[in-house]
């Protein structure tokens, strides 16, 4: 089996999980360098993990024929740059997501990658769960019908820093997003988008106009109707759940417990929580996505979701905080971001 | 303990339900008449639970001082006028729910209801399921925080025949009023209401520009946001569920199964589907809501749901239809039906 | 449809229930006359219930050619001569569980039945739970192929006082008891038993011999192997439940809890208990068997189970004591009692 | 964080689990030889995983200094002798349950640890699984009073071959084995076994005198009784389940199932089976378990569980044998093996 040369551009939260992931799991692939622009961060995890190459500035890679593909797991406002660097130099790309929150970036890291015929994935990992993924595979078997009612909870565990709500771009955009995605995962394109929330449990977000609470309707193409409810607060843990209702059947995807051990007592049946957050609820699905892309590039076979679909998800975000504002509906086929 | 006397008009499919429970579950009551236009249908009830006395028209009971209260469950088109008459005659009432899908005829019993003083308790019988009961009562005891997101599925086995559905007002009238008035009860009043919806199993119902399928969101005056989803046909049984989320926790109710069987085999775990329908879901809040009912008459305490919740229900439903119609939220302050 | 005229006799704690059950949920039943020595005990239940006829002795009731059936559920040690009148008397009769807890009388009695020809049904209630019935469905259809594994779990609430455990020949003859006609109806003939036993919560047993908690282990004729796990105080509800494993699959009953809530906060999930006692969780198995009762008289049909079948229970319970104190399994065969 | 150099002795089926685990998942763990009497075999996971030593003989190791640590993954007939060997060497050693099936070679591996006063961890890696210590924890903790019984269900998902089972001790000692250390682990000591059985999926087990079907039963030291039972065919996944019945309440492990998906349809709701077997249900156990071991290496504490552990579930499997044969319960006191 051939094994692909790449490298890890970032490696904080959740690009080191990226780069423990390459190394100890996902056989496909071969860690050359990793990089970060606090190097001591990237040194540490090349100590953890046995990596020879550790650089701070990114463009150092991108001359390295040796390098065939690369993760890119930096904050979300450098994506677009390095992408098109990347991209430029030929590399095969895998990027967390979003590309970015503007849709002008957007657009020129696709008009980029259109021209460098680089393939490039985006991370949304929630394609990869293996709940998620058997809905999806039970929906479009056809074995319960044509779907009707998707229903999407997404629940963070605690509101975000001051500091980080502001500039990632809002609820929709920093955490529905994932929900717009997996949404055109299960059923398919959406025409029509109708927001409403509320700040209830994090008042500082009033200040940046953000919210807390929220549930956005969701019209598509065929003809489902959709409901996402999402909170920035679920003390019982992270909450990740999704139904689709067909016209000959449901399937639920429930949450994952910490345990399974119910415990009985006077006052009743007690049982485990899910996990506290996504790196933990996720851990499988960060491997299978990334495993995939390295297969596609083995394989020269194209990859899936794409910048396109990050295009989708970021324009979902902005027509719903277009409709929250507005308090309207918004076609998609007139929103232009 | 001393017992009500009561009749009953309309002994039909509902109306059956209710004479049986108040003759064997009851002890509250005392039937002393049944009243049917049919009158060999409310011979065969009577005969069924040796009640003595039958009349075909109602206005005979009007007049018989004996009869303190008077459950009535004949078709909707007809609850008002009945209604209407019953009051005048001073005596209490207990009748199935809406009290008419216009409001003109809901005020005006409304009206009557005031001017005559008799208590008027409205057949929203989900109010009196257990597990509806219990989660309202963990959120009203404040234990979980204030809430934040209402979630209710409520889907039928099966869509109405065309004859029922011409004249009931349509899906947000005579099945999401339960919804409504359910979201009400559990959470308060309604300031807006946004609603979708599609014909997806029952083509016929275009027709009528009736759906069959819907999602409505909702915000409460008190800043939670809730969705209601709602279908036709659902083909694993009476979908019945409630899901309050809250600052501090949540607290679901589930559907409750034919039995407990889960059986195991190669092809997974397989377990039982909910009861057909509402008459078997709803059996013991079927007679929950009429022992209230019952007792309040006794005790000369005031009787809940009332004509009101039947007017909110109403008008919320209307409400959904303009909605969909115009395809924007509808603000209840604004809202004249 | 043929009612059969019935009377009671017996009319306390679980008497009361039937005779509830008869006039209000078993339209196959015309109660004609309650009995009770305790005759203002009867009293209250006819008045209730609007029985007219009420005796104190229920030789009364022998005479009386109007009267088909006899429900017996007086205290245990009175059925075998109540039985043995009444099956002279030549009336139908259901009798609580069990005939007896001694062989001798046991067995006089299957000889009075013999003679008589009346039939004789005996309370084991459980067989007509729905859930455990449609474990039994499932086993014999044979879609899970041969049993191999039997489990039942039957744990009550809280411990019998001092007074009853004194007469009530102990934990395998007041509690096992139905535990071993479970297991013949679900799986067949009984070859041998063995007992382990402890007292573990309620140490004035110990003044009586008496256990606790125990586990007995069966070897079926048909090869399979069972388990029964008891005791006297499970402080979450009474704890019913059931597996079979079978060579191609399982099939597990497990309970049913007060309400279908679940709440979610810091500490986890947590749901209803089970109800409280056999009066709540059996309500409709208690119906059931006394409509199946008199089904088959009024068809003239062999009822089921029969005093046999309260003899083999009895005679398991006696090889469980047995075993218990010898330390030894026992082989049916070769036990008399 | 000091690392251990550690080799692993034996790369078959779950010694290549041990040594990926070494590699990948454990940091404390320097893996600097693997050793498999088949070298091509060592080989294989050697060049999948960047080891450079691979040896046949594993006495080539014994006198490498630098190994601190051994862990033994061979075939369970060769665990005595070859930990003989290596405490001797003055390795500290993880070796694979059992020590041994037979009574004296465990008894003198256990002299020579004495002796050498290496560490021996034996591999029962179910007292890691996150569920089952979660139930000991709760139990442990007293908060649901003094347990009174325990039942533990474990079923393989297909018989052995003939070749394994004719020298593997027998159901009781291959497999049984686990829960009287499960037993052991929840509970404490046992002071008596019982044990029924018989052969109904696998017929050629009837030529060794095998079951594949068990029931045991365990009469615990401090008073709780216990039940074990055991299949060697589950045909839905590998059922592992487990119950500490307390007089204060209860805890129940339950399955982890391969996703979370419910799936309703006419035939009523659908789930996921558990994963196939041990090496999936068990995967981070088998992590947990070796780290565990390494830590108490470099921090000098005493391992757990230990020889005389694995000596005891063999004693218990050997007692559940003459049970058995003899149909009788064996008192572990005057047990001798």
């Amino acid at each position: 089996m051939r094994q692909i040369n790449i490298a890890v551009i970032g490696t904080g939260r959740i690009g080191s999980v990226h780069t423990r992931n390459l190394v100890r799991s996902i056989h496909e692939a071969n860690v050359v360098a990793i990089c970060d622009i606090r190097l001591e961060v990237a040194q540490a995890v090349a100590d953890e993990l046995g990596i020879e190459r550790v650089v701070k500035d990114y463009h150092e890679l991108l001359e390295d024929k040796n390098i065939e593909a690369v993760l890119i797991a930096t904050n979300t406002d450098t994506h677009a740059f390095i992408v098109n660097d990347v991209a430029k130099a030929g590399k095969q790309i895998f990027c967390e997501k979003p590309l970015a929150i503007d849709l002008a970036s957007t657009d020129d890291v696709l008009d980029t990658i259109e021209k460098t015929k680089v393939k490039l994935q985006v991370g949304f990992n929630r394609r990869f769960d293996k709940s998620f993924k058997r809905v999806r595979e039970i929906v479009t078997s056809g074995e319960i019908g044509r779907p009707c009612i998707l229903h999407i909870t997404n629940r963070d565990p605690e509101p975000p820093s001051f500091e980080y709500a502001k500039s990632s771009g809002g609820m929709f955009l920093d955490m529905s997003i994932h929900d717009f995605d997996m949404a055109r995962f299960q059923i398919g394109e959406i025409e029509e988008v109708y927001a409403i929330g509320n700040v209830l449990v994090a008042p500082y977000l009033n200040e940046i106009a953000d919210v807390d609470t929220n549930i956005i309707t969701l019209k598509f193409a065929n003809g489902t109707v959709g409901a996402i409810d999402n909170s920035r607060q679920s003390v019982y843990g992270y909450d990740q759940r999704l139904e689709v209702f067909c016209s000959g059947g449901n399937a639920i995807a429930g949450n994952e417990n910490e345990n399974t051990v119910v415990m009985g007592n006077k006052g009743g049946y007690h049982s485990a929580k899910p996990p506290y957050f996504f790196i933990q609820r996720y851990a499988d699905g960060y491997i299978e996505e990334v495993r995939q892309f390295l297969q596609c590039v083995r394989d020269n076979k194209p990859v899936s979701p794409t910048g396109q679909d990050s295009r989708m998800a970021v324009l979902l975000g902005s027509a719903a905080w277009e409709s929250l504002r507005k308090n309207r509906p918004i076609r998609m086929k007139e929103f232009k971001g």
